[in-house]
C-alpha cells in the first residue's frame, strides 16, 4: 500500500507527436476521502486515441485537460477506504475518468461483480470500448444484412469489435489494418471477410477488390487517405460512422478533409460523428447484447497490458505508431 | 412555329470552366411524336449548378450526359401536337428533363393549371428549386425554432427559399452571398436576420458576429472556405444539409475537403447529402405547404430570365461567377 499518489500531469500542450517532456510524473500526497466518498486504488488505466485530443486546446467534445492538471483517463480500481455505505473495502469499481494516477477519490462509481470474465474485459469489450463499437456501428452506421461494412483500424480495440458485430448482423466486413500480422488476426480471430494492410497495399485498389458491391457503411477510426479511398467507393445512401480520425490527431498544421468529400453529396451519403458519452443512458442495451454474444463465444477481443504507471506516456505512443493490438491498458497496480 | 429543332449538344467534357466550344449549337429535324406521345414546344429551360456536374464524367448521382448527346436540363413547355388523350394542344406541361432544345417528345408530363402565379414560378419557387430548399432544410437540416441556420449562396434560387422557410420555422437565419446588392436583397426582401458578403468580409469573423449562439444547421450550396468557416462554428449535434458544392464544380484538380472536417467528430455533427429526386414521392407535402405560404405572402422569389436558347451556355456561366440573382432561366420561346 502506497503512502503517496503518483500522477502524470500535463506540463505543456504537445506540438505534433507527444514527447516525454509534455507530461510530468509527479508525486502527491495520498488523497483522503471526505464524507460519503471512497478512496480507490487504480488498477487499470485505459489508453485511448482521444487522450491526444484532450491534451490539445482545440475545440473538442469536452474541455481539454488544463496544463498542470492530472491527465484524464478511464480507470478501474479497488476500494481501499470507504465513507460511503454503498461501497466496502475490496469492491471493484469503475469511477469513470479516474485519471493517470495511483489513487482517485470519488463519491460515485459503478460496481463490478466479479464473474467469469477477467477484469480487463470491463476496460475493453464490456466497457466503453465495446460500447463505442456497438452504438457507433448499430445506431450511427445502421448496417443491414447483406451490406458491405468497412472498418479502419480493424485490429484496434474498437474496430475489432465493430467488425464482429457487423458480422453478427449478416454483413460482409472488410478491415483495414497496419500489418500482415494484424490482418491475420482480423480475418482469423475476428472473422472479418477480408483485411487490407494499408502499409503494403494500395487501399483503393484493395477495397475495390474486396468490396465488389461497393461500401454501404464505414466505421471510421482513421481519416486521411484511408477515408478518402472509402468515400471513393461508397454506395448511394452510405453511412460513415465517424468514431475517430487518429491519422490527424498529432498534426500540427491544418489537415485537409477528404478529397472525395463531394461524394457525400453525389451519393446522398451521411457522415456522422458520435461520442460514447451520448449513449450512456442506453448502456443497458449494449450490456445485454454484448453479454449474450460473449457467453455464446461470438465476440473475441485482445488486451495489450503495459505494466507500470511510469510507462503510460511511452505506452500511449503505441496507439499512434500501430504498436499495439487490441485494447491498450496500463496496469497501475496488482489486481485484488 | 419552327420547322427545326435547335439543340445544344455536349461536344467535349469541359476542363475547368465551361468554354463556348464545349457545347455545340446544332439544328435537328423537328421531332415527330409517336403513338401516345406529345410534342412539346419548350418555353423555359432551367439552368442549375448541377448542369456542370452532368457534363463531367465523375462518379455522380445520375449518369453524366454523354458526349454528343443533347444537354440535359429541366424544362416547361406547351403541347403543340398530341397523340395522347390526356393532353391537348395548348396544355402547359413539365416533362421533367426536356433538354436544351426547342422541342421535346414525351409520353409523360405534369400538367400545370394556369393560376395567379406566373409560369416561371413553376420553374422556381413551386418547382424543383423550391422543393430542394424545402426537403433539404426540413428533412435533412431539421431546424428547431430558436436555432441558428446558415445558408450559403443565400441570394440564389434555392438558398433564398431555404432561408425563408427557416424564418417561417422560427430560426435565426444568416445568409452568405457575393455582393452587397445580393446581401441587401437577402435581408430586405427575403427577411434573413443578417447576410455576409464573402467577397468583402472575413466569413469566419462575420459568422462569429452574426451567430452568437453558434450554428445549428447549415444549408450548404458552396463548400470550400465557406463550409470550413461554418464547420468551425457548429454547435453540438449540428446538421449540414449538403445541397451543392458549387465552389468546386469547375475544379480540374482534386479539391481538398474542409480543413475543419474533424469538427464533424468533435461536435457529433451530421453531414448529409441529398438530391431532390429522392423526394419526388413526397412532393405533395411541399406543394401544400409552399402554396399556402405563397398565398399568405410569406415567401418571395426572383427569377433571372435570359432570352434565347442560343445564349444558354453564356447564361450558365453566370451561376459560377455570381452574375445571376434568383432562379436562372432561359426563355426558349414565347409563353402561350
Amino acid at each position: 500500500m502506497r503512502n503517496s499518489n503518483r500522477q502524470w500531469r500535463l506540463k505543456r500542450r504537445p506540438a505534433g507527436d507527444i514527447k516525454q517532456g509534455d507530461l510530468h510524473f509527479a508525486e502527491a500526497p495520498k488523497p483522503v476521502p471526505g464524507p460519503n466518498e471512497i478512496l480507490i486504488r487504480n488498477v487499470y488505466l485505459s489508453l485511448d486515441p482521444t487522450n491526444r485530443i484532450w491534451m490539445s486546446d482545440m475545440d473538442q467534445y469536452m474541455p481539454p485537460v488544463e496544463v498542470g492538471d492530472v491527465m484524464r483517463g478511464g480507470t478501474l480500481g479497488v476500494v481501499e477506504q470507504s465513507n460511503n455505505p454503498g461501497f466496502k473495502v475490496g469492491d471493484i469499481v469503475l469511477p469513470g475518468l479516474g485519471g493517470w494516477q495511483d489513487y482517485t477519490v470519488s463519491a460515485f462509481a459503478q460496481k463490478i461483480e466479479k464473474g467469469p470474465l477477467p477484469l480487463t474485459a470491463y476496460m475493453s469489450v464490456l466497457g466503453m470500448t465495446g460500447a463505442t463499437a456497438y452504438f457507433g456501428l448499430l445506431d450511427v452506421g445502421k448496417p443491414k444484412a447483406g451490406e458491405t461494412v468497412v472498418v479502419s483500424a480493424a485490429a484496434g480495440a474498437v474496430g475489432s469489435i465493430a467488425g464482429q458485430i457487423a458480422k453478427i448482423k449478416g454483413c460482409r466486413v472488410v478491415g483495414i489494418a497496419g500489418s500482415d500480422a494484424k490482418c491475420k488476426l482480423v480475418t482469423k480471430d475476428y472473422g472479418f471477410d477480408a483485411c487490407i494492410n494499408y502499409k503494403r497495399e494500395d487501399v483503393l485498389q484493395a477495397l475495390k477488390k474486396h468490396c465488389p458491391k461497393g461500401i454501404d457503411v464505414d466505421f471510421e477510426n482513421v481519416g486521411g487517405e484511408i477515408l478518402d479511398a472509402v468515400l471513393t467507393l461508397i454506395n448511394m445512401n452510405a453511412r460513415v460512422a465517424l468514431c475517430g480520425l487518429i491519422s490527424s490527431y498529432n498534426a500540427d498544421e491544418p489537415v485537409p478533409g477528404p478529397y472525395m468529400f463531394r461524394n457525400i453529396l453525389m451519393k446522398r451519403a451521411r457522415v456522422e460523428g458520435f461520442i460514447i458519452i451520448d449513449y450512456l443512458p442506453r448502456i443497458g442495451e449494449f450490456i445485454a447484447d454484448m453479454s449474450a454474444w460473449l457467453s455464446q463465444g461470438k465476440i473475441k477481443w485482445h488486451v495489450d497490458v503495459v505494466d507500470g504507471l511510469e510507462h503510460a506516456v511511452t505506452a500511449l505512443d503505441k496507439l499512434f505508431t500501430g504498436g499495439n493490438t487490441g485494447k491498450l491498458l496500463v496496469r497501475i497496480g496488482p489486481e485484488p
